[in-house]
């Protein structure tokens, strides 16, 4: 099987976001699903774009299917304090149908060729302990578990009304007295 | 005590850098330091920056100290594959003579702020399993901590010579036959 990769593009966010829904269905996680095509296209290919995104793409049949997305890699760039540029690689998707070819290497292999290319010296991302061949996947390719580490990284987030009232905060005082806040500042 | 929080800027880097070292001493990691001001310079505030900063400042002292950082908050923006638009903190910082005093939370509450003035649904971050006051802080604000979560988040990083070899793999066959690969393409 013949299959290209490619930065994606603005045309490629209908199929983009299918495969995208895939991910959320296979994560039992279809209801929080807030995005779709549309929003892809404004979030990811505008001016000031929130993320960068790769496809393998199954050439078109003659006479038959059009050209196609099966896998895609959607990342971002950002930064380490210990070691400057990394790239923060968000999710790595090959449809079922055509796992076990190596299309998820060729991908993640031009993701880090892109990293290197830009100067950053790690790509970070995230996999579930219940997801164990991906986690596999990732071990085998040399991928350092940080969580499993002597650091014993944990994930967090901040989302919904959390988020809500620590703005509030924010916003009360903007460059005011700080002295009188009941917070803590801890080194995270 | 008063203070005030803002952008940081290209000549906020040297200071900057400082505390930078104290986040890396603090984690026994100061060695894995690669960068320095004038790498943060080029990578902060050139034209296509990898992550924006923002910083708590003491004011100048009449006749005495000049302005200085006290403590920072160095984010970059991304995206989720469920949520849309993020903002990733890397470091949340307030040296030590200065904690306590609520600068952390005004902090965060203004990368919240320039998070939901963004559009983005949630802010991630990293907190480490043995520094407790961190975890703790971010837990009383409401962090949800996504490796103790059902989905078991686990942080993953590639880099060093696992990284070289994949990249070769991406620069192989740009476009070219997958199927011959022997990797394994996984859902993540």
């Amino acid at each position: 099987m013949e299959c290209v990769i490619r930065q994606a593009t603005r045309e490629d966010c209908d199929p983009l976001m299918g495969l995208m829904r895939e991910i959320a269905e296979f994560h039992h996680l279809l209801d929080e699903v807030t995005i779709n095509s549309q929003v892809l296209k404004t979030d990811g290919f505008g001016e000031d774009p929130f993320f960068k995104c790769i496809l393998a793409e199954l050439p078109a049949e003659k006479g038959g299917k059009a050209a196609r997305p099966i896998g895609f890699a959607l990342y971002f760039f950002g930064y380490s304090v210990l070691h400057g540029r990394i790239v923060f690689l968000e999710s790595l998707y090959v449809a079922s149908e055509f796992r076990g070819k190596g299309i998820g290497v060729k991908l993640l292999g031009k993701v880090a060729e892109i990293a290197l290319a830009a100067g950053c010296k790690e790509v970070r991302f995230v996999a579930m302990e219940w997801n164990s061949p991906a986690k596999d996947f990732y071990l085998r390719l040399g991928a350092k578990d940080m969580t499993q580490s002597h650091q014993q990284w944990h994930s967090m987030e901040l989302s919904g009304e959390a988020l809500q009232r620590l703005a509030q905060k924010g916003r009360r005082s903007p460059g005011g007295a700080l002295g009188s806040s009941s917070g803590q500042a801890q080194q995270p």
